[in-house]
């Protein structure tokens, strides 16, 4: 039986980032990462929207093995099935067993199916991170006339542009609350976004659900809640993601509230050998110390971190995800960092709001400028920022990252009205008018 | 003789900054800004470099009167000749007196003109501010056929691009360093630049200056320290600024080593009713609390910002100058903040450094994605980040602020690992590389 000193079970984003921390704090130790995916298989997660449109094709997106390779990482490919806590092995569907000193899970998130007649159709797919699944799609889009998405999160609003780019099908959302991207930002940017999908010919369909899927074999049509019929060759659907806890389970391992493998702030799950991270964890609010939903990469990636680090002392603490998004249509871009509005007051906050419209370069008639409105949301009681949206241009993600480090340093509204922010005309807002300081004055004077 | 509660003298970018701040934080205050520059002739001053190519002319480069009567502050156009201090009053060489009680300097810097003979042929000078004298050139410049630009600094550097765009003309930069933005950039970054700007069939000669001017009225040539001759129809001179101190010192302010007004942490002068801001004042470091030489738009305004809350009490305190610069020459961008190693090492710091390459858009083949270098300066004793140079695509600018952000909370090294960043295929690195976070995770495993 083969031993080693940390195996990694999950080969996304969050397994190989903690097998290379543990080898950047700990030289010597011996890692293994044991996967399902076959080599050079494993997907960029976030790129997956992307691979039929802008990116070409599944083979376009993969994270290259060479990252386990040249760190020093063993590979083990195989379905983990059982971990046996007190000989500390783990066990894969091959037969094969091997001891770990520390055994950290990245097992991720598997797609929400939700309980729709109709689901078992043929083109009725949730979207997957499985390569060759997605090579098996790749040529059903691309002759697809009529596409119905499911859900209007980041995942289902990028999939519908991107298929739309892959097909020129008619490429339709369908979502059940009253906005698109409607946890992650406030309705005015939902609204802005809204208006870029219209542009850009998706159809959007919302506060009205999906009651039926349609078809003989193959799917045909999607019936809706309030009775309206599409035609449909392809439906994907995309309203979230669950923990992958099924091992961890099995092992006896405790599970949080929102089925996450729970975790301490040291990324501990309940047995002091095993540390979890990434989708498959469960994750505290920033913000409430609560709960969170939470499931991105990057959050994945900083968990990863921490897990790592901590294998032989507790090195690094989790202070709960801030939460940062972004995305893109076309040349237009939305991000935000910490809570929105809403969710700031439904946390309990008393939310002072700055908010500016200014153009990402200055002057705002120099070419290539795009408007770009930043708002950020201020705890009254403590004068923090916790909240930041914005809506531009390419450097939108950059700009929810400079608000992402004031949350994280707990910087105040007045902490932030006097940053030290560097300006060009090509590049930047003008300095006189850059938003994120002039967002932050407005909410000191609504604050007083 | 009208009376103001607070009169600023300046209209560029510190001057309307300190108004604004002011009426923001004193609603109730009367605001006077008395400038030099009539209606609609206050030129964006890190635009200028822009007027002829990228924008087009003077008349779209031109920060509006409407930033002052919006914001209720008053105007006067004159030059501000004299202060006494006793009567607390302004007088303008047009003989109008006003009355203040907290007086605001923002008189600005003066372009350096070196010692050269024929500094005083025709189209020879230095980038100046002058609406009216800009727009005299255009014609010239876009006529020219050999064009020399003195000093490879940012604005020479900005400047001789845009001229090749605008007119065409075979232009050279001469610099006396080894380097083309030697006192911004290191070597490295520096050569990327140097490599942008051959690319663009812009001549770079360094390690050479400038022996004399020639010509019989109008400029002909340009004469080098090692003898060899340029043609050169426009000479164009970017090799610096100096502050505008002279209404301060005919007024009996004291001025700072570096020939900025004094001031104090608050921004006041050594006249407790007097405050200063922008280029026209003493800066101090960020980092080593020393005399700075930066004059930046960005750190004008953060002044400014300072400034003008502190006319009634000391509410803000000025931590001294991070200094953070940008550029781009086409679609390649330059970026830094904080501390150079170069500048890091001459101060007297024990650095390590991080550094990471990779694409600013994921994965790397993903189209319009840029290589991306992030260098990141750690100072060994205390784990800080002290200064990041950054090169890649648009997004450039704005991770230099979010090093920037990392620099004002005084974060370490571990800290930076562990920042909860955003990502997104189309807008930014994958968070397996990115860039900011291993570059921190490299530094951290040299310092053991």
């Amino acid at each position: 039986m083969k031993q080693y000193e940390v195996v990694i079970i999950g080969g996304s984003a969050a397994g190989p980032v903690a097998g290379i921390t543990v080898k950047r704090h700990y030289r010597d130790a011996s890692v293994l990462v044991i996967r399902t995916e076959k080599e050079s298989q494993v997907m960029v997660p976030c790129g997956i929207p992307y691979i039929f449109g802008t990116v070409g094709s599944p083979s376009n997106n993969i994270i290259p093995d060479t990252l386990l390779s040249s760190n020093g990482i063993d590979l083990l490919i195989g379905e983990a099935t059982e971990i046996d806590r007190d000989s500390k092995t783990v066990t894969t569907a091959d037969g094969e067993t091997v001891g770990y000193g520390k055994l950290i899970l990245a097992t991720g998130s598997l797609p929400v199916r939700p309980p729709i007649p109709g689901m078992e159709l043929k083109n009725v797919s949730p979207v997957l991170k499985d390569a060759k699944l997605l090579a098996y799609a790749e040529p059903i889009l691309r002759k697809a006339e009529n596409i119905v998405v499911i859900g209007c999160g980041f995942i289902g609003a990028e999939m519908a542009d991107e298929v739309k780019k892959a097909s020129g099908a008619n490429v339709t959302i369908v979502e059940t609350l009253k906005h698109c991207l409607m946890l992650a930002l406030d309705p005015e940017f939902s609204h802005m976004a809204e208006e870029e999908l219209a542009e850009r010919e998706i159809g959007i369909i919302t506060e009205n659900g999906v009651k039926a899927i349609h078809g003989n074999e193959k799917v045909d049509s999607v019936e809706l809640q309030n009775g309206d019929k599409l035609k449909a060759d392809v439906v994907i659907i995309g309203i979230g993601a669950t923990p992958n806890n099924e091992l961890a389970k099995k092992a006896g391992l405790k599970i949080g509230d929102t089925k996450g493998i729970w975790v301490d702030e040291y990324m501990r799950t309940s047995d002091e050998n095993i540390l979890a991270c990434g989708d498959c964890a469960e994750k505290t609010c920033f913000f409430t110390g609560k709960p969170s939903g939470l499931r991105l990469a990057s959050i994945a990636t900083i968990e990863a971190r921490i897990a790592g680090a901590n294998i032989k002392e507790f090195k690094r603490k989790n202070p709960g995800a801030i939460g940062v998004f972004a995305t893109a249509f076309g040349d237009f871009a939305v991000a935000a960092a910490g809570l929105t509005e809403k969710a700031a007051n439904k946390a309990g906050f008393d939310v002072v709001i700055g908010e500016v419209k200014t153009f990402d370069r200055h002057p705002g008639g120099i070419p290539g400028a795009k408007e770009s409105t930043v708002k950020l949301m201020v705890d009254k009681k403590t004068g923090k920022v916790i909240g930041g949206e914005i809506a531009g241009g390419t450097t939108t993600a950059e700009i929810a990252n400079v608000i992402a480090m004031a949350i994280q340093n707990g910087m105040t509204a007045e902490d932030v009205a006097l940053f030290q922010m560097g300006t060009q005309p090509l590049l930047t807002p003008s300095p006189i008018t850059h938003p994120i300081v002039n967002a932050a004055e407005q909410a000191l004077v609504k604050i007083g």
